[in-house]
């Protein structure tokens, strides 16, 4: 039987390709609306916020504009007033119905930001509240896990960051192959099996990653402990290094996410041999040659540079969890607990 | 045997009152050097980036400023430029000589930042390449887990956001209250061994805060990762509703800290319950009365207001980690495989 998850996941080259249509002619829009606005803050929670956090770290390599993520918090429960006449505020939401999104975008608004809103969502109370709605083309989704509408918003995101980067190095051309690369590990599945295999032989896993593919290590651990109702940590490559990486041992489980290009290839490649030297059973999701040859199991990544590598990236990692999910006799459409559209809580009041 | 651990968390009172002695004095000397600098970055890893967490909760609440936590990557490997001259950037580090950060801390200076160190080393190298430096009281730290030089970062975050807060509403009189509220903790130990038999009796453990005692719930959950050699993962209220909820279960102990009071305490009460409903052995760190009546295991806090809680709420967390590594027959002063000065890795480039 074939789940939601699995065609979900199946679905990706069509959906990144469909947003990338319709968002990729919205630039000059973007770039007029954020005019003057030299900071952007993202607004996000679950996966959306993993995709934010790839938002923040193009938007910063590719582009001179500073970013970070805003805590909701600080607009629903402690009802700050800030000054945000510097800033584009960037609110992330895939059902885009999140109360607490909406009331920090709303915030965000009140303070003086300018605002848009990226969400699978088209009729959602996120886009009537934004200045400008970016509208991924995912359609509808069913499974619990995210698939195609996260990785739809990291091609919104990347349109988001083409819009403010040097005009001489779009990354237009990167995004036009997206949709090929999914396509092509979607029908090799390499590495899949062996992967579901070590995590099923071992008790814990982390999740590492660095820089521009750190997010994709958060959403590898999510994705993981959503459906495999285990707790899953994801480290950043540094942090695993300050300090956790006393945890390791031979009952865990490392899997390394990366690029196959860019500065942090070196350094994952070190920290590949760090783990196993510890004994853990590494397992290379994309990489280079050389974390191939390192890691004990191998699950290519797509061929994309790395700016544009999480669109991919995800995508061997989603066919694992789906994988690993069912193996375990669990159902990776509705695991238990959780509903589609997530609540964190109604505000204490009404920021407005 | 008393541990070298034990004794640094026992000396915190004295560490605390000596840091706020020395750096209270100097909130004129910050406010000079930030002047028209409305956003401030934060620097750190590990114990000190979850230091920085309070700083920006703390600096967003308590303040106009808006804060958000640096990348380091960005400049150690990205070697990306920004502009930094409407910035300040604070870079912590324990020792003062985490490459890392020293490097970060360089690459801020040079694209415009003014900026601040703080840390425990008085001749490191962060002091030497900063602006300012807020040089901690902590005295010689030797357990490899920080404690001291913990709840002195915190103090040293609180006279810092003190500067920039109104004057009228001063942190003064709440911090000058806080070395006898930790010791009045640890003479108490209260609610300490409860608290390690739930956690010896379960398989897995989180930990989850929200608002200005997030930060010590990420400091708690490291705390007992580098202690205890076991993954544990520490989640925001919110990040926790939102999806990674699914994993809890019987055999799940969940950490929960909260102030005593201010607008977080309503929604602690009620992820309790909810936890305690997923067969979780819910453990209360700190808290209102109802949180305590609500959690299985109650392990009181300090009687501080939430600015400023975070520099007592973590001393029972720490008597609880301690206890608990030695109760699992092993040494909490040199968990395996952590060294003191921590690095993560050599720059890529040296970006200055």
């Amino acid at each position: 039987m074939t789940t939601r998850m699995a065609q979900e996941i199946a679905e990706q080259p069509e959906a990144v390709e469909r947003t990338l249509d319709a968002l990729l002619p919205r630039r000059e829009e973007i770039r007029r609306l954020a005019e003057g606005r030299s900071h952007v803050l993202f607004v996000a929670r679950g996966s959306s916020c993993n995709a934010a956090v790839y938002g923040r770290y193009l938007l910063e390599v590719h582009t001179d504009r500073g970013a970070a993520l805003a805590a909701p918090s600080l607009a629903t429960h402690y009802e700050i007033r800030r000054e945000l006449s510097d800033s584009l505020v960037v609110s992330l939401s895939q059902s885009g119905q999140t109360e607490e999104i909406v009331a920090t975008q709303r915030w965000a608004a009140d303070n003086g930001a300018a605002t848009i809103a990226i969400t699978n969502g088209a009729d959602s109370a996120l886009v009537g509240g934004a200045d400008l709605a970016l509208v991924t083309e995912a359609g509808p989704e069913l499974a619990v896990p995210a698939t195609k509408s996260y990785t739809t918003q990291l091609a919104a995101l990347a349109v988001l960051a083409d819009a403010f980067g040097p005009p001489e190095a779009t990354l237009e051309p990167a995004l036009r192959t997206v949709p090929e690369a999914i396509a092509t590990l979607l029908e090799a599945r390499s590495g899949v099996d062996a992967a579901v295999e070590a995590l099923v032989a071992t008790d814990d896993s982390i999740v590492t990653g660095r820089g521009l593919v750190f997010p994709t290590a958060l959403e590898v651990a999510l994705k993981l402990e959503e459906t495999s109702l285990e707790p899953v940590r994801s480290l950043s490559y540094a942090d695993l290094r300050h300090g956790p990486i006393a945890i390791v041992d031979p009952e865990l489980a490392a899997v390394i996410v990366a690029a196959q290009d860019g500065p942090m290839t070196g350094g994952m490649v070190d920290l590949a041999r760090d783990l196993g030297q510890r004994g853990a059973v590494t397992i290379a999701i994309g990489g280079d040659e050389e974390l191939r040859r390192t890691a004990d199991v191998t699950v290519p990544g797509p061929h994309l540079p790395e700016p544009v590598a999480p669109l991919g990236l995800i995508v061997p990692a989603q066919l694992v969890v789906e994988t690993l999910a069912r193996r375990r006799g669990l159902d990776p459409d509705t695991p238990r607990g959780l509903s589609k559209v997530t609540q964190t809580d109604v505000p204490a009041a009404d920021p407005a």
